[in-house]
């Protein structure tokens, strides 16, 4: 440890058991979770690739970590490991005209976001946790979010990344060009790698103009299959950046810890936003409101002031807390095309029913991913593991995937060869073991 | 070869050497060009990997080819391979609800756009090639294109991928969900992989809703400085669907071949366009006419008329074949931060006086990616060669890429370490070989 210690040039070395604990757990709330030998917050690439060198060196497993807020055990401590973390790295520019951002791993997203805006610029990924996430975990994760409907995932503003391997070597991925195919696309391969290949160090993102505020629409349905038919024919029809949906048990949760006035008997709510440019974000405002009374909305609410559509983004981003109140839970992340959302959701409050337990359901809509949320107690708590897993058959059944953005990590490592196939697998695991070979990356993560 | 003609299923292969002739190389008029011992037409996945085993078991190096209109050499025949045809798969099927087309490897760009437009949708990517590449090449390539600045290039419309390893294993990666991080990414690093690591033969490519016709802006600098001040300046404030750059030698060529009353002293004409929605087109359409005017544009024309706006994207298609007038032609592709664009023209025209050869220029200026194209003669053919290279150091010296969508192919095989560096070189040699132990996939492509 001593010698770890001091080869670290710019970070520090945390050993004393209560200094570590902090460092055992992301947002999963996992009872196996390992005890590190220690702690190694970095403050440099040079502090990276020496935890790694000495780690290889000694053979003791690595588990990197951003801020963990991870919700799949991706940087769930293993008895003996060191934790890596890259949290202390946030620096961030801004070069305008190129309109790149560079930051270190540890900026937070909101910091990113919020130093692009002071050039009108703007860096789209929002995952709920974009006030306290960093970019290393979102890279990492490949993060998705609220806006991902338009703009995309996290890979889709990753240009570039300085990264280093499990034997401490720096490498350079991409750059600071918009397009760039020269060699094997290795950059893409680390961006949702959740920490098996590579630690990452630094990253240039891709930014764009900042968008004029959005309009907002919401829209009430009395079936759920009704709330289908709308996202399947907005999304046929408009580019949203963001559309949402609420269902009956989510609205309640929600009007249960702050009443907002939302019926409490609609099936669903769906949420709409578009930031399309000058007025003609006020013309498919109306065309998604059109959409949503087509397809059957009991009830209508449309506005282009950005206050108050706030208040309904407000409420989205309240389903978290609201079904915290509700007792422990088994966070969910499915994906399905677009058009078998509702057989998606149809499904689950089956497997609610027949298992007794309660499953509020949010969706990013516009994507096909859905986040049921298991609630239990002490007396469900098998029952609630049961149908974790039937959730995931029924996603891998409809053609969808396990995890559409929170990423395999612990918690879904044995549904993913029913996912991926034998040999998708037997390829992952040939890659890793090119890049890492004494398999010291967060082991047990992902393969 | 009685063997492998028996093993293909419904695909055929051809042996007479008259026959082979037209597969020897791309749009690389490559000397080196070796012979093929045959070419596998495959009409199906079990061909392909009827194929690959075969050349697996023969040790026969495959060259696989969609529609060989690759500008790389990346299809370029090597002696006494196999040539694994992926054109014939040309089968699309789309499913307007989830907004995904599914279509064998070897449909065409322009058949997968046509089949989209019939539901109201819009497959974006769109090489210049799009008439007459196939998706499989498109996908193996990452190809860019006009509308890139916007949409995006390949990879971020590719779902899901069918693929056939060299030892003929068949995976299915990704699948026909919008968001999807099960598993290491190994889907995306196939695309962009020239081949060397798989034949692509199946696809799910996410459609967007189809946009409104687009508004145009030209725009005509006295200086390459102010053209690059202007490209900037809208990159910062408006997302334009096309933000193209003919240098002065360019616009010359064309009025050369079809006289449009273009100035032929200009230093650079801009062609900018905007598919935004409703009303807002024409609002960002006079935001980007003030913004060339800001910088110095000295004329300007603006049309909401799509035919209109066609003529100039006419004239900008018709640069290829204007240049093919004047002698013999090395393209380029090199990319470089967006900023940067006006230091890569001045050091390309400094690179032409110094060498006594043309360098006409286009770009995909709102990308940053530039197109010289060296024309030479037989008396000028070696200094177009060192044109060739220097332009590429320049790219790299100005923090960009030998490549910005036309690959690596063979063409720029010996400029890769310069550009991404010895570890990476290692690492893409680590995972060529974890999953073509044999090398026998495209061998001297890339890598
Ligand atoms: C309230 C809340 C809302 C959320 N909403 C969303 C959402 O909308 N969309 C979404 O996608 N996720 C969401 N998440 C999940 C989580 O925030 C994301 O996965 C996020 O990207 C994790 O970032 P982190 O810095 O906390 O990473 P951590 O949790 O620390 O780590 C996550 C994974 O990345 C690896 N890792 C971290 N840093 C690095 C690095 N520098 N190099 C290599 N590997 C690294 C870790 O080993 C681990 O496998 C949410 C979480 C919470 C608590
Ligand atoms: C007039 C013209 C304009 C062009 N404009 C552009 C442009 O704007 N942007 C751009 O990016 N490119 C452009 N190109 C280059 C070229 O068209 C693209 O690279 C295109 O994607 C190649 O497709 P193809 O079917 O012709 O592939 P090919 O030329 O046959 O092959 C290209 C590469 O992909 C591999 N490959 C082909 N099919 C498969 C498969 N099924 N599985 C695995 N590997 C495969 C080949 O081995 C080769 O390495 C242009 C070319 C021309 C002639």
């Amino acid at each position: 440890m001593r010698e770890l210690a001091e080869l670290l040039l710019d970070g520090r070395l945390l050993t004393a058991p209560e200094s570590i604990e902090a460092y055992r757990r992301d947002f999963v709330p996992d009872p196996s979770a390992g005890m590190p030998c220690a702690v190694a917050l970095c403050a440099s690439a040079a502090d990276v690739q020496a935890s790694l060198r000495w780690a290889t060196r000694h053979r003791v497993p690595v588990v990197t970590r951003g801020a963990g807020t991870g919700l799949s055990g991706g940087a769930t401590a293993v008895d003996g490991c060191l934790v890596v973390s890259t949290a202390g790295m946030t620096d961030i520019r801004v070069d305008p005209d190129a309109r790149v951002a560079t930051c270190g791993a540890g900026a937070l997203n909101a910091s990113v976001k919020a130093a692009a805006a002071r050039h009108g610029l703007f860096y789209p990924p929002d995952p709920g946790s974009f006030e306290i996430s960093t970019i290393g975990g979102n890279i990492a994760t490949n993060a998705g979010g609220l806006c991902c409907v338009k703009y995309g995932v996290t890979a889709a503003y990753v240009l570039g990344i300085e990264v280093v391997l499990a034997d401490g070597t720096l490498l350079e991925l991409g750059g600071r060009t918009v397009k760039n195919v020269a060699g094997l696309p290795l950059l893409p391969l680390f961006v949702g790698s959740e920490g098996t290949l590579g630690v990452i160090t630094r990253a240039h993102l891709r930014l764009l103009p900042a968008p004029p505020p959005a309009s907002t629409v919401v829209a009430v349905f009395p079936t759920m299959s009704r709330a289908g038919e709308a996202v399947v024919a907005i999304g046929r029809t408009v580019v949203t950046s963001m559309l949402e949906l609420l269902d009956n048990r989510t609205i309640n949760n929600v009007e249960d810890m702050r009443p907002s006035g939302l019926d409490r008997d609609a099936a669903a709510l769906l949420l709409a936003q578009t930031d399309a440019a000058g007025s003609g974000r006020l013309e498919d405002a109306a065309t998604i409101g059109r959409l949503c009374r087509d397809s059957g909305a009991t009830e209508l609410y449309s506005t282009d002031d950005l206050a108050e559509g706030d208040l309904f983004v407000d409420i989205r981003r309240s389903t978290g807390p609201a079904v915290e109140r509700r007792g422990s839970l088994l966070p969910e992340d499915v994906g399905v095309p677009v058009d078998r959302l509702p057989q998606l959701l149809a499904r689950i409050e089956e497997i609610a029913a027949e298992l007794g337990v309660e499953i509020p359901v949010v969706a990013h809509a516009g994507d096909g991913n859905a986040h049921p949320t298991i609630v239990y107690d002490s007396d469900s708590e098998d029952r609630a593991r049961v149908a974790f897993d039937r959730i995931l058959r029924t996603a891998v059944d409809l053609g969808g995937t396990i995890t559409g953005e929170h990423g395999v990590g612990r918690a879904k490592r044995p549904a993913l060869e029913s996912q991926i196939g034998s040999g998708a697998l037997r390829i992952s695991r040939l890659i890793k073991a090119a890049l890492d070979p004494e398999g010291i990356l967060n082991p047990g993560v992902l393969l």
